[in-house]
């Protein structure tokens, strides 16, 4: 099935442009979890999300889900890896290789708030990886290490536990990691990935400790823009978008974060309301 | 005294721009009705504005002053006229005369939804006229008529018939005007002005009749931007603003429906966030 419109990220400019295309009557799919953003259940106080004054992130977070239950939005919880722009429709590629087709796209991944650990980049491909359902094959029998930004990376560790020899944990935050009992948590901060003797050596900030392994899977919540979509003109992290949130690729619309400053709720949801009308129009625009 | 920043209309825009601004710490003065916006609070039912699902135009508006009154945000109930750009600081003209000064300025006064009549803006200034409260003078002793779109005109034309020999009242909406008693109200609905013999003809759908005056009041919730302006870069009905809300005149910014469409609660709200933290920034840097 293709759908009318696909939507990455369960934030509030994904979600409100779930719910406006719904509105319109087009078929969509949502990618995100159930978690909606960690950011948002994270974020202590709220104060100007204009008429639910005082909120916590937790709170308005169920706001938006009974929003979405009301409507009968379901969140797919697959991470895609790439989108693909086929001319008239986008192919996208999930975590487990599934693929996906829409007509449109809409981009509400948010920002990698994290800047690249030093030797990330000029390594991905040669022994690190930011996804571990695409490259588990390569790492059987082998001892790999994961760097989680967040908890919901801890679910890729387990499951490269079950495939690679050994897995070494290292969790970007503060939170007790809940991994099986196999997997080696290290509680000390990589600066730096080096490749070395056919090894990919984590460096820590804590220690003079290096750590060498196979391959280093460096796990994120959202994956940078010109990576997920290639053709897409980013702008540093940013998509550049016009007033109507459209990319440069034609179908293809972005909001929230991920267009650009301020990283503000509000602003978020305002973006995913336009893209989505926007998208809308660009599927009318096709039936011509 | 000298506001940081001048908010003109009580919309989503113009109070998620007062909220911002005022957690940011800046003094902000407010301009529009206590009972917000005619439109949202005649909206049967908005669907998208993500987190208060299915809600009422009346139910959303209450949410809103819950939040002003969280906030101590007052609104002031003066209609500015005309709004100055005067180098580094704007000087804000209300109804009555009355001046204001703000160093930034917001424009979130929504669009003028109906069509200017027939002959309107080739008389304007020639026996047309926008506001009341600046040409009451020029109209001593006369008799002049009123155009009212909306219930909040009808407290302008109370006021021309302390002023005017007579008064004559067109309503352009359904309820039963409420005016005092030695106003006549004519329940046809004007298509065009006329300047003619030195008086201005108000020809209507309904009849064959002409009614002739000194002079004739049209009166709206919004007054068109180009005019409330002078200078300000617009693009039909709409102001021109870049992805900062940053409209061509330094300090000045817009959100809402008055920056284009779509014309949408949501939309409108996040554009105020956005023309807030820009107005902060703005205002930042002319310390430096």
């Amino acid at each position: 099935m293709r759908y009318d419109i696909a939507i990455i990220g369960s934030g509030p400019g994904g979600l409100e442009a779930a719910i406006t295309a719904k509105l319109r009557n087009k078929s969509v799919i949502l990618f995100g979890n159930n978690n909606l953003s960690m950011k948002l259940t994270k974020a202590h106080k709220i104060e100007n999300y204009l008429g639910l004054p005082d909120i916590t992130g937790r709170r308005l977070a169920n706001a938006y889900k009974r929003h979405l239950d009301q409507m009968g939005i379901e969140i797919v919880e697959d991470r895609i890896q790439m989108a693909y722009n086929m001319g008239d429709y986008y192919m996208l590629q999930g975590a487990g290789n599934e693929m996906y087709e829409s007509s449109a796209l809409i981009i509400a991944t948010g920002v990698v708030a994290a800047k690249p650990l030093k030797g990330e980049e000029e390594n991905l491909g040669k022994g690190v990886s930011y996804c571990a359902t695409c490259d588990a094959a390569l790492v059987k029998g082998k001892e790999v290490a994961v760097i989680g930004y967040d908890r919901s990376q801890e679910e890729e560790a387990a499951f490269l536990s079950e495939v690679a020899s050994g897995v070494t944990y290292f969790p970007m935050y503060k939170d007790e990691p809940k991994l099986p009992k196999n997997v080696n948590i290290i509680k000390e901060h990589p600066t730096e990935l080096r490749r070395e003797d056919g090894l990919t050596k984590v460096i820590t900030k804590e220690g003079d400790n290096e750590y060498g392994f196979f391959s280093v899977f460096v796990l994120r919540e959202a994956v940078a823009p010109g990576r997920l979509v290639p053709g897409l003109l980013i702008d540093g992290p940013h998509i550049k978008v016009d007033r109507n949130m459209a990319a440069n690729l034609p179908g293809c619309f972005a909001c929230g974060d991920i267009t650009g400053l301020p990283y503000q709720y509000i602003k978020a949801a305002g973006e995913g309301n336009v893209a989505a009308l926007s998208a809308v129009r660009y599927l009318d625009s096709l039936k011509k």
